[in-house]
């Protein structure tokens, strides 16, 4: 009867802890406990059981396979369980943490790849924990990416809240390096990833996607910059000539009130900042960071390990309930669109 | 009876009524409408007259001098009237109507300076007119300033909504120049004004301000970027010394959510576009632009001319209603700390 049921239904959705001495522990537990309120598909937690009960008197049991988790989880957090060695201490991240969290999030990849979870929520991971073990992505996404068999550049990260979603096309470098950085191509490669990732995973036919301008006032003319003209509206134009459905350049001030944000399905901006100051303003609480591009559903939420903050029952869980279902979301999407 | 009560009062607000052929005339007009629901002081309109009936079929009272405003203005608008030749067509700027803005916004500046009014609101001009008659500021406030006898670089542009303020250090330049315009001198001043003038024209007695990094994560500790360790830290440090309460650099991104905006005053931003994004995305429809660091009170909506939709009554006169409200708690403000 159980085995029928799982044959027929979407599998669970495996959440990588990220680092065990962060919130992750917290907010997994705390999305678990407000499952049937917040209507959550089964998931299941991939790391070390000890560190979720040290921040968390909830029951938790491990499992040995993810198809166990959908009997478990009516009455317990399943946690596919990760051995450390030491104690984990909140707020206390160490080396064998950060094993911890790269072992269950590399888990957590061959399990969504291989059909046994129906996609991949990440907690946060300590960046520079991560590092000192040799880890020599910029972050979990490139890991994940490259896991995949997929080039970075194909690997697309979107941040999405209720009202706005934003692609940022240069990421994690200098502000004086953006200008220099943008290029006819970039814009393009983004632009078809995110559109098709707004199709499969969200199911909007014809996704609208809207491009920010570089400069003040979108360039004005080309008085206050020419990127916009020689690099920004070329690429839109090249790519509405094969069918997409894609404006702008955009004043990037005039891109982000309501009305604006109605018009659009996806904002691509040119930097950091310009993605990430609208969405924050908007959605701190509940933004969710997905990975376009990839085979396999890959979500997060929007912050991070807040070691400050971790065992002291103050992590809102919010941005974890948010991620987990914008991968049930896509999951079903992707399953009506078999094809993509 | 009059003169007594005019003597004790404070003046009427000037407000110049920018290009006759833009929405200027239309926002005023329906400012001076809700002028009982909204509280509104005594204002009048300096501009032709025959711009506000085009669009408009209220009542309008020409003036002769300001002291008149007062008794006009519970019946119909005042009008200082600055007669143009041809007729106005709204929505068709023309050279004659850049003659008559720059005239209103001159003859504003004066009636501020001078007392005779309590201070001066700007509608939009329509920048590419004034430039074709001989126009060279950047913009009205560097032409109020000139007036006004202050340098450039001590009269700051703040932009102000209800629940946020942000003072940007650069402003209109490529992005690309950003990096190499900013100075650890720059941010001195700008935040020495910006504390100034939140003292002045807010009634703050010891403003915070809150300074944005210029990179991701404001530089992650110089790995994206070394202008928060070169230049913002050090100029942060030094006002600290001198006892202003300003803090940061901050991670742009993460300064604009609401419990964020709660820790401070205004937020000194390092860019155009770091600063006006959060602004327009919270406040599009309220936000007002205030001058600080001249000798009079100024404040403009945070809007173009809409040429565009001139005539048509769409305008929203929010913007325009929330710059006489913040132009008339500045000289409150102001009247009640003489010594500034």
């Amino acid at each position: 009867m159980t085995e029928i049921a799982s044959a027929i239904e979407i599998p669970p959705f495996a959440i990588a802890m990220g680092d065990p001495a962060g919130i992750g522990p917290e907010i997994t537990a705390k999305a678990w406990s407000v499952r049937e309120a917040q209507g959550l598909s089964p998931f299941f937690v991939i790391g070390e059981a000890r560190a979720i009960k040290a921040v968390w008197d909830g029951p938790v049991t491990k499992i040995e396979s993810p198809h166990e988790a959908r009997q478990v989880f009516d009455r317990a957090l399943p946690c596919l369980q990760m051995d450390m060695n030491e104690d984990v201490v909140p707020g206390k991240p160490t080396a064998e943490g950060a094993h911890c969290a790269l072992h269950a999030l590399e888990m957590g990849i061959g399990l969504a790849k291989s059909g046994a979870a129906a996609g991949l929520v990440t907690a946060p991971v300590g960046k520079a924990q991560l590092y000192s073990i040799g880890f020599t992505h910029p972050g979990q996404t490139e890991f994940i990416a490259e896991r995949c068999g997929i080039a970075r550049n194909n690997a697309v990260m979107m941040l999405a809240g209720p009202s706005l979603r934003v692609v940022p096309l240069t990421i994690h470098i200098p502000l004086a390096d953006v200008a220099q950085s943008i290029s006819i191509e970039l814009i393009r490669t983004r632009a078809q990833v995110t559109a098709k990732g707004l199709m499969r995973n969200f199911g909007i036919e014809r996704p609208r996607i809207a491009v920010a301008g570089l400069n003040p006032h979108a360039g004005e003319n080309g008085n206050l910059g020419r990127e916009e003209i020689d690099i920004i509206a070329p690429a839109i134009e090249s790519l509405r000539a094969e069918g997409m459905d894609i404006s702008g350049p955009f004043s990037p001030d005039g891109m982000f009130h309501g009305p604006a944000r109605e018009t659009y399905d996806a904002a691509l901006c040119m930097y950091h900042d310009q993605a990430l100051i609208p969405i924050k303003t908007l959605h701190f609480d509940d933004g969710v960071n997905m990975t376009l591009g990839l085979p396999i559903v890959r979500t997060s939420p929007d912050h991070g390990t807040a070691f400050g903050i971790a065992g002291r029952n103050m992590a809102s869980p919010g941005a974890m309930i948010a991620a987990i279902r914008m991968a049930d979301r896509a999951a079903v999407s992707r399953a009506a669109l078999p094809d993509c």
